[in-house]
């Protein structure tokens, strides 16, 4: 069997990410004896500019196709904000239903954090963040717009279904991951009463099935001071879309930054993305500067996901060998090595 | 002319802070030569309990009357979530029309913060955040609760009027404020693409009456890492009240906590509020372990707020010399001192 990984290299510094990514892929099926075959896909800035197109509308039903997307960075600095994301990020998370976005917040040995007095011991938790509903809808509005008497309105749609799947997505994975076996819901009972009472109902209902998992609530303030002062606390920790959003880029700072976040768009039934979850940084683009750690990150997470774990458990070694004993610092330009350097490092320890 | 102030000492350790701030309040208007009268209310948990009333509604035009308000905390273990926090601290917020709330993060000299590298410095900003609408407005609903079927809807109402005088108060503050002269927006433009639509137009469109002051956009998950990795790019940043809420959390935590944030919900035309932002912490509750630095704070904006600029200056510069010269740690229980021993020793540094 050959796995087919659907690749999308977008804009900015994404396809240099990508490179590497492939590149340890390659090294790592010959390792481990499984074949793959990609398809390279344009969307992305440039394309729209060129073109006005976003994503064409074939292009879901043959995503659908893949075992696996593989996505570089979508963002470009002459297009609009919005008009990328929302119109191949966001659409693929949700015409594909991805409706988990997964984020393991973890310091590696060797990794730089900006917290005083936390290690690997303490930063190693996992956000489950609700990826197709929420605030994330679209819904919303305009009245009198452009006058005095404008009114704004943002919707947050929340169901049954949605944070159902979610919240069990989160005890599932707590459960099979078995480290403090404890869920934490990030919310905001006492201001959002009603999309956080139908969370606050589902999560007790749900983790009621799960009587070896601690259950705990915490409001999304108190979650990003902790985050900061006691990381520790948290296993897995499971919120809505906007919130999600917040939360697992704060994480992404305190595991040492966006050049080794990585983040998983699930569909447990249908096909799953997988990114850096970096923007597409412009201003590196082109350089062989950027940091491809988090790139080669996601693409674990793809092996992973699709039941290559030793390869998975590999790259994630070989990176952890790379960080504590090469790289100077994670951040674009001052790594003391150039993206393809890293990516052939990476290579080396696999 | 005497000043009249509402205390409203609330739940848990409320009443404790409150006594302290109280007592630097007597010192310092004795030291300035100005005059107070207080009246205290008994809003929170026990009169809901006992009475079943949150707040009367002759107790806004009651408030109505006085200079400003002290406020301690609200919220007790034996009350439902969203209760307390919507029929007082919230209905006080709206009713009064306190349209802003401010919120300075700044490290004081011998405060420890969790962020390595960091300084006093390097942590100096003021959030403004829009305190009557957005998410907070308690707008949404359900169809089918209970249900498989369920949907939960929670809807952000933005005004024109609200954005708008929220904005210009961060621009007119930012000037009078005169350190790095930059307004930062904070928002989620990509997605949130009806709400902050309208506060970017109103930002760049205020903005532009104030050629003196840069202005800056970011993204809230953004904001939220550079507050931890780069917090000394801030000088004043606007933002809607959800985003508010999370973001001066997060801003706590990186000056020191909550035993030292104060905030002020501030309606220039009306009555204004001043509370420790951190909660009513009921474990601590009378057990004069809590520190009152944060209500002691609350004190010296609402005093500043009265034009009382020199006795906000003096009690300002005590906190930092207790700070600096005496508490072993910032965190209830761990200070080296009683409750009310801090406030001693404030009083004595005045
Ligand atoms: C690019 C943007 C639309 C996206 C989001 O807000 O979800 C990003 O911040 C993320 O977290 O993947
Ligand atoms: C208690 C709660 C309703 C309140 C809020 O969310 O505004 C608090 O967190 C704050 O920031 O003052």
């Amino acid at each position: 069997m050959t796995y087919r990984i659907a690749v999308i290299p977008g804009d900015g510094t994404g396809p240099e990410q990508v490179r590497e990514g492939l590149k340890v892929l390659e090294a790592v099926a010959q390792l481990e004896g499984f074949k793959y075959e990609t398809v390279v896909y344009d969307f992305g800035g440039e394309r729209y500019l060129r073109t006005g197109e976003t994503l064409p509308d074939s292009a879901i039903e043959e995503l659908k196709q893949f075992h696996a997307i593989y996505l570089g960075a979508i963002g470009h600095p002459d297009v609009k904000p919005g008009i990328l994301e929302k119109g191949i990020l966001l659409r693929l998370r949700f015409e594909l239903d991805q409706y988990i976005n997964l984020r393991p917040v973890k310091l590696y040995p060797g990794v730089e954090t900006p917290l005083k007095d936390k290690g690997p011991e303490d930063i190693d938790f996992v956000v489950v963040r609700e990826n197709t509903e929420g605030l994330y809808c679209g819904a919303g509005g305009f009245l009198r717009r452009g006058t005095k008497d404008e009114v704004a309105l943002q919707i947050s749609i929340n169901t049954y279904k949605g944070v159902e799947r979610c919240v069990r997505y989160a005890f599932e994975y707590c459960r099979k991951r078995n480290k403090k076996k404890k869920v934490t819901l990030c919310g905001k009972t006492n201001v959002l009463t009603y999309a956080f009472d139908l969370w606050e109902r589902v999560f007790h209902a749900v983790g009621e099935e799960y009587p070896d998992i601690t259950r705990d609530y915490a409001h999304v303030d108190a979650i990003c001071m902790w985050m900061v002062k006691n990381p520790e606390w948290f296993d897995v920790i499971v919120t809505d879309n906007m919130f999600g959003d917040i939360i697992t880029d704060l994480g992404a700072i305190i595991q040492g930054g966006l050049g080794i976040a990585a983040g998983a768009n699930i569909n447990p039934q249908g096909v799953s993305m997988f990114e850096p979850i970096g923007g597409s940084a412009p201003k590196y683009a082109g350089k062989n500067q950027i940091n491809p750690l988090a790139a080669i990150l996601a693409l674990a997470m793809l092996l992973e996901h699709l039941g290559e774990e030793r390869a998975a458990a590999r790259i994630e070694r070989a990176v952890q060998e790379v960080c504590s004993k090469h790289l100077k610092s994670l951040a674009a330009g001052r790594m003391g090595y150039t993206t393809s350097e890293v990516g052939d490092l990476v290579v080396r320890y696999l």
